[in-house]
């Protein structure tokens, strides 16, 4: 089963700055093959079900591993057995509304 | 790694009455040993990370197979390697300030 | 408009316990009559829709004064003008499908 | 206060595709000068505390108006009081920590 997910991780206990947890979750998700892609609140990223939980456990494993004691992660997460369709597929569907197209 | 996760998951494409797919998740959990705990926009979970993902999963599964074309869930998940902490626990922290015991 | 809201305030910069800002925050819901009701995850409040942003915008402003520099929160929002329902419609709703009623 | 917010709002008993309420949602933000930044999985917007909310209960107005009984809206919301921050610039942090500047 395919899904799209949209990942917010916050590191607690580790003061106001949090891009240096968030840099190392894009890595993970990159070396996942899960076509990370970083916006201003969390990072979408696109695969198989299994591997998309695998890539985010290894994030809070790896955070918990750089210091930070605590970990809440806020996900939408979004399946469908209608058609196959990508992050890219929604953002066009979204824009060409906007254009008129 | 022990996680305490709020799911909330939304099936479209069946009309706006989801009750009777957050029953049949609720029962998913129950059956997982995870401790569901039912509130007015989510459900509360606890047991292993690999548990509760393998748990979700056969949630989309079984909605899906229920006829929702598209499943879209938020989930907020917390993690802590300082000490063990129950859904219990967090309410009985936060109880405890209200009182001010 | 009338709104069920679930909210999930994580204060940043503060370590890892946060229930004292949890327990503020239904002080305020409590005192703005919004119904709050504390889960393992979140609190649910009920209610017209200014009434809710405005007690969740005093609540950031309160955790702020408290010391706290920086707060992420998540929230799930829901209305709808097909009929009236509160938080224990939902609940109700849910549990009729669990006991076969 | 200035907000940083994620919205993705889940029109409901409308059928599966969305993606025209996400662009009449964009426009309303665009409208309301909230620099509106479309992802795969919500929107970004950033403002006034007030003008977010404002323009969120718009959206949500909208959408029934258009012909959807019921919406579940899930927001990531931001505020910090030690400095000013725009969405640009933690998308700039994080990347900073990528490329390793």
């Amino acid at each position: 089963m395919k899904v799209i997910a949209d990942i917010c991780v916050i590191p607690m206990g580790v003061g106001v700055s949090v891009s240096e947890y968030v840099a190392v979750c894009k890595t993970i998700f990159t070396e996942a093959n899960l076509n990370p892609q970083l916006h201003g609140y969390g990072t979408n990223v696109e695969g198989e079900w299994d591997e998309v939980m695998t890539a985010l456990k290894l994030c809070h494993e790896k955070i918990h591993a750089m210091g930070s004691p605590r970990i809440s992660t806020s996900i939408r997460l979004g399946t469908r057995n209608d058609r196959e369709q990508t992050i890219a597929d929604k953002l066009d569907s979204v824009n060409s509304k906007l254009t008129g197209i």
